[in-house]
């Protein structure tokens, strides 16, 4: 790649990273890979409900939020027309470029940033260089940004090269709710595809490694928890109240406290609580949002037994009422062995690419793996990319950052593979 | 009192209950207020800044909230001149009515409203006869509408007799956040008032019950709590989070087990807590707000220092910093029992006085104790009185209401002692 | 009292400081009692189960800790006889002494003590002077070492005087665990009592002080819960536990956070708790004994059914089972004022006095109230004296000690107060 | 093996569950293993300190403790002489069988029982067929007594083989306290071994299947805390104590909270607990039994770290001090894999051994890693081996049992590895 189309990748991405949205308001997001896809011709580009089974979205903002993002984007100059489409909260696009007669390959990206605060230190290059999050309390603190360049990028490149099939390239928002893969899997626009490629940078390999094939998605379900109590002077009548903020805190101590279990990685998280009114008056309502994984379905379904049962009874010592919902979720996933092997023989001659693994354990969630499954349960085949970054501070914190340059062997190795699978198909790893 | 008379106060009590606004928010209410106040042609009327040391205020809500409020209030009418006056939750007003040179007495009443969500159950007369609140979430569920109603009906009732005084009548912002009564005594509208008045109606007295003098009082304070962590991956990287939701929720689990004190009366309240930004993200920021209280300061002082404790090592056992400061309270006070006995000779000729009580405990927390303090200390006396009423639900809850009836009572209490204390004074009952 | 009388009480208090024995086990405190009575030559002496309805014992040891105790008196020279009479935990003796017709007057003092370590601190008297506890681990921290000297001076002071009626003194075991006070008053051996005397030293009033009449006794009731999980492999499966250490500490955390109740005195304590088997073990069973106050039975019950719940709660939350019971309390009582003008009116005349205080609140617990009621229910007045010392520690604390002079005053008020009655009887004080 | 031999190991085995002895106090044990060996006429035979690097002994019981245990050994008939040598808790024992000038090879089992009251159930075996635990509360729960059986098996099947080296039987007391494998691998008994075998039989692996190498013993660090707080009475003055019970309460709960690790496996336990003295008493002092694991020694120190953390905040939160302190542990270790393979060659040709898996994790901790470590840093091998077994209860559980029959395939597998290394040496695996 030539450093000048190299550069145009770069601000890309700082154009990206500069507007985070959150899950279901990637209104701004959709405008721009929209108007990009677009500068590319594409043979087909479904936006929104063309690209979602709407009936199989979970955890959509409230209408004034979805409101408040699509007003932020209207103002930041997002295309009037994409907004219409998006319109409720249904983002994110799938563009089809077609080229000849031969297979029908994927390509999964995710489009949404995360409710993090970005760093302002001097040591954090977006702070530095300027292109920090205009979103404050929003930032792509999980490499998003990226994605979407080497999404482009990919297609660009697959277009200049022999390819003569059908690319078909997702861009799937809401991806950290683990709540818009389902609904892009159901959209119908994958039944056909035979080979599907997704990936993500980082996950703590360094710069210039490689991961073919990723497995051990942790399957997780997201809870949400509401405490009902009853309100009482906290001073005059303490004793008549049933405090909601009570439970809840007995749940989130309790709830970290379930025995972890000897049969695989189980992990648990009250990552959202709130709860009561005002100072002197006993909380009468209260709730917790929150996840529980497991390395299995299994686990994560023992985990969410276990959670039940913490909410119910924590609720009940403190004379409150509880439910608890499931809120979405993903299963696990494996990658196919037969495309990571592609992806590992394109990678072996890609420039800057110095540690290749075969496969890793991605040891959190995805929902690519509803895309991935519905695939495989076609009879096609899957692999999840991990293309190696040095990134300063972990994912999702406020000091995350990408190493611009790995963009460019991401870009290479995935358009390598789809023009590979195109021209060669897999060798049958089977046997 | 003739039936018409009082038709004219319950329609009024009605009105105020219809529009509840929380504290330094009673834009529409002052507005109100005023308007009432004007139409009995007062010797002066102080609004917002001229009745309050603003410097003094506390807890005022963010400017975006004070907006609202505002805004809501332009809406439903409110005179503009009033609302300028009022501005950055200035609320709140006090008039004087000057009929000769008798005693300067005052009288004070409050004005503002809970956090509460109003019943919707037939039972509850207020839905069932159509006055329930229109800013729903919000709610007159401490008889405030009736005070104020009072109030009036006061100054109507000294206007119609003898007294030949000047009547300082206060009706006071933010007594449930215990936030208006200092700025209100430190305004120096009360520097030379000789009696004072404050009232309450129901306090679990009866209807036909009068308590001529209440006492303690529970010295309050409130506290705000902030818990600092740091985010990470929740499925990926657990371990390098520091949770500050489990921080949190230990604080609230050990809050509410500070030991009982022998010595009196202790209360404490975690009344709105929250915390966490993403299900998948290991919390980085909670907080908490509450109150502590006790039967003497003493008392409130060793809960907030146990109070301290346990937020500082809640943080430490998870990792996190902690601050921990007060947001205002409210001293405990007495009611001069020479005043307590006049009200109580009128109280025995008022129609539908049943029971007179010398003396009871408040059992919660009060911030006329700022004004009582303020008069005593220059000298005067001060007196606060309960007016029993037949309350279906406790205070602040959702079910809270009045019997209309116990309104007049209260008005023929209050202004009778008014006019007592400005024809005979008090006699000395400390011999 | 002469010097020397006064030093052979010095000593007798002493020799009991020295062998404090727990509630069920004073085997040779009961012994030397009998001794010391039997040298008083009294008109009948009722010991253990003559002086116990012996199916009202609660909370009685198991009995290898009976025999352990016995054993241990034994060896320190305890009356074979009365080991024999207070065999199984029937500890305690009721002494009579009839001088004429006059009416039957009672005196009770308790003579367990607790397991607490006393100090050996050269500041504590009693490790300082030789008469530090020879049972180590356990302390007369409750002055009832002082108790019983008490009651032995002022028998002989009474049969120096003048009385002319019955006196029947009660020697109680098992007052720290409110477990004496209802066998003795069962025991029939109160039924005629006219009037009653219980005393105690201390409680926070000085040397010099007498309160003529305790009051607000607070009504407690024991608790044992005990909970039950399932033992597992700590590293193996940890999953397949159910921890019941994890449900009694979820149970102590939220025991102590019950709400503080307006109408009055709330107490709850979690005094003994143990539980698990091996580190490497998930623990199967847990216990934990406490105790639940109020200053009203109502209130003691709140108590006790909001501990039901947080302990039935805890123990679903860790999928175990937690059975809870009762075992023993006491009620509150009151003590009649004319009995206590009595004893104001004797106090002022001896020697030492320098305050009397007509009533005060316990704040704490003792079965002395079942005795009380006993009488009073039968028609008799009871009244519960305080007679103050300067304690340097709290009751129930390491360096607990007395100021023995003020053993002579507490003889002298009781013996006083019981000639008076004999000889006067009481004025109606209703009137 | 023929029926009769096999019906007295099977006798051997029952005999030795009969009589469960937990850590350091296997006195009877040990003597009937040493009169077992000298049956055998060993070359020498080590017992107690002869056996143990005394000073590295950890978690000795009290000397109480012991003496019971002695005391107890010597009524059911242990001989006196090794009753003398196996004094003040050093239990266990080495024989040497010297056959010719081959390798010197190692094989070791453990001896101690477990402080859980086995099953009374008619399901469970032991007590259907009469061999069911005679020291109530304590049992073989995890199959020592199957282990001791085949180590003496073995011995007997190497003796009858052509085995010409030397076998250095370790019969280790104390695995389960992870107590007692330092010490003996401290006793210098061990340097010169070249191969060492130690095994475990079920493991949750069926009976049929050998697993021939184990792998991953979690590190394991034990804990003791001690709380310190003050007491005071209950219903007087709660204010005025510092509750130990509380604030181990609060360690417990936030303990088994510790986040998970991305890196592996933790684990956490507070296995025994206890508090306080009486009902009525402010708790004074608690305390915490308990461990942390982790799949390496790091994750093992992040557990140990945070519950550092966790126990001195929880102090701090109530007022009190606390100390925490390591009580032994053990180290993680490795199978060598060219070991392993001889087991499994051998195996395949054991009669009833219908499945045999390369390598296993173990899941839990052992401390026959120190052997092993001690083995592999002077140049030797070392094999961990699992002998499958239905076992219907889970190890640690009251109804833990071994199918009886596997004690032979265990004999045959183990004797014959010893043969074949004497013989054969290993194959170099590494290449």
């Amino acid at each position: 790649m030539h450093a000048s189309e190299f550069e145009r990748y770069r601000q890309l991405r700082r154009e990206f990273h500069r507007y985070p949205e959150p899950a279901w308001c990637e209104f701004h997001t959709t405008a721009r890979l929209v108007e990009a896809l677009e500068e590319r011709d594409p043979d087909a580009i479904y936006v929104g409900r063309e690209a979602l089974a709407s009936e199989k979205r979970t955890r959509v903002p409230d209408e004034s939020v979805l409101e408040e993002w699509t007003e932020r984007a209207r103002e930041a100059g997002a295309d009037e027309s994409v907004l219409e489409r998006t319109a409720g909260g249904h983002t994110g696009c799938i563009a089809t470029f077609e080229f000849g007669d031969g297979p029908i390959v994927g390509l999964r990206v995710d489009i949404d940033a995360l409710p993090v605060r970005e760093s302002d230190d001097a040591d954090h290059q977006p702070a530095a260089d300027g292109f920090r999050s205009t979103n404050e309390g929003y930032m792509h603190a999980c490499g998003h940004d990226g994605h979407m360049t080497i999404g482009l990028g990919a297609i660009d490149a697959v277009m200049e090269g022999d390819f003569d099939g059908t690319l078909i390239a997702c861009f799937q928002p809401s991806e950290e709710t683990v709540a818009g893969g389902e609904p892009m899997a159901a959209s119908g626009r994958l039944d056909d595809v035979e080979y599907l490629f997704a990936l993500h940078l980082g996950l703590d390999h360094p710069s210039g490694e490689v991961v073919c094939g990723i497995d051990e998605f942790l399957a997780v379900r997201h809870l949400r928890a509401e405490f009902q109590g009853e309100t009482a002077h906290a001073g005059a009548s303490p004793q008549q109240g049933r405090n909601a903020v009570q439970a809840m805190a007995a749940a989130v101590e309790n709830l970290y406290a379930i025995p972890r279990h000897a049969e695989g990685k189980t992990r648990v998280n009250a990552g959202v609580v709130g709860g009561g009114t005002a100072t002197n008056v006993i909380p009468e309502e209260a709730f917790l949002e929150g996840e529980v994984r497991g390395s299995t379905t299994e686990l994560a379904d023992y985990m969410y037994r276990k959670a039940e049962r913490v909410v119910s009874s924590a609720a009940e010592m403190h004379g409150c009422e509880a439910s608890m919902e499931t809120t979405g979720g993903a299963p696990s996933a494996e990658s196919d062995p037969e495309l990571a092997e592609v992806v590992g023989e394109v990678a072996r001659a890609v420039d800057g690419v110095t540690a290749i693994r075969d496969r890793d354990d991605l040891g959190g969630s995805e929902d690519a793996t509803y895309l991935m499954r519905h695939v495989q349960e076609r009879g096609g085949l899957a692999c999840y990319v991990c293309v190696g970054t040095d990134h300063p501070g972990a994912h999702h914190s406020a000091t995350f950052d990408l190493v611009e340059d790995d963009l460019r062997i991401a870009i290479e190795v995935l358009s390598g593979a789809i023009e590979r699978v195109g021209r060669d198909g897999v060798r049958d790893v089977s046997t």
